[in-house]
């Protein structure tokens, strides 16, 4: 893996790149297959250093994921745009988190039971009064009529990238550029 | 390309499609390499029927895209959480819209310049008094001190899915599922 070439906004606080990735709703799984390259955005866990997500059994992401392909998934959360009087300087507040490794559908039914239970609640926390039946995740079905596949990203290499919002800089709709140099 | 398995989500508005890509603020780019997959989100405007946006000449992504390289784009916008009783069918409300094609520096500066000008009414609309002048781009630099690199993605493939949002099962903090069959 390359070296990240934004040194300067490298995050290392592991800390808050567990919050980032625990509180975000969507990220975008990374694949490649002989079309090209493919992103497709997932919900997601991220539980012990993996990130789980799930997905129809059928299908182009199913067919490429069932081998342990490799992959990239990415989480981008954009917090403001800066502005700058120089426009080459406009810039995003933003955090990002990179993460490199291969996929992997899971088998034990247990595993997959307790995946779908933190998905919910992740995503709907409170809503059932009962945990989930494992009876109910061997036939889990979606609207769709489809089998679902849980799938285990573990990575070998995670990027976090800050720039953090300076409130001074953020801009908000109809405010306009001083009379700054490059005015 | 494969044909989109979720039939029943695929949007075919393309006046939604040109709405939602000129409104949303960041995409996530897929790219590939000899290391595997990689998504890198991005700022960007959509505009005849293309993708456009930058990045610094140096950097992994930089280098995959010099030669043309075949590339996924992906926009998304996770709307709500909707629940069901029968906790498989819990999902989300979303659009979203992938671009398969490659991507290709812009070499002509009359280009760039305007491409640039249509990032910042898009990001940062009516903040600066004049239009940007072709001089800047041509020395536009970062904060980080990397020049700029303009790219366009010309999609062979436009695939874009939705699942509308029902109001009535809308996820609203501290709801509990009824007494359905499934409770």
């Amino acid at each position: 893996m390359q070296e990240m070439r934004k040194h300067m906004l490298a995050c290392h606080d592991q800390k808050k790149i567990d919050c980032f990735l625990q509180q975000m709703h969507v990220g975008f799984l990374g694949l490649s297959d002989s079309d090209g390259p493919y992103v497709v955005p997932v919900n997601f866990i991220w539980n012990g250093g993996k990130i789980y997500f799930h997905g129809a059994e059928a299908g182009r992401k199913a067919k490429i994921m069932s081998g342990g392909a490799p992959a990239c998934f990415t989480v981008c959360e954009e917090q403001a745009i800066m502005t700058d009087p120089v426009p080459a300087h406009t810039s995003t507040a933003y955090m990002s988190v990179m993460l490199f490794g291969r996929v992997q559908p899971i088998d034990d039914l247990h595993e997959r039971t307790e995946v779908m239970q933190q998905m919910l609640n992740k995503y709907v926390p409170g809503y059932f009064r009962r945990p989930l039946a494992s009876s109910h995740v061997e036939k889990y079905r979606s609207k769709l009529g489809s089998r679902t596949v849980v799938y285990c990203l573990s990575p070998d290499v995670l990027t976090a990238k800050e720039n953090p919002l300076d409130q001074k800089r953020r801009f908000i709709s109809g405010q306009q550029a001083g009379k700054g140099r490059n005015e």
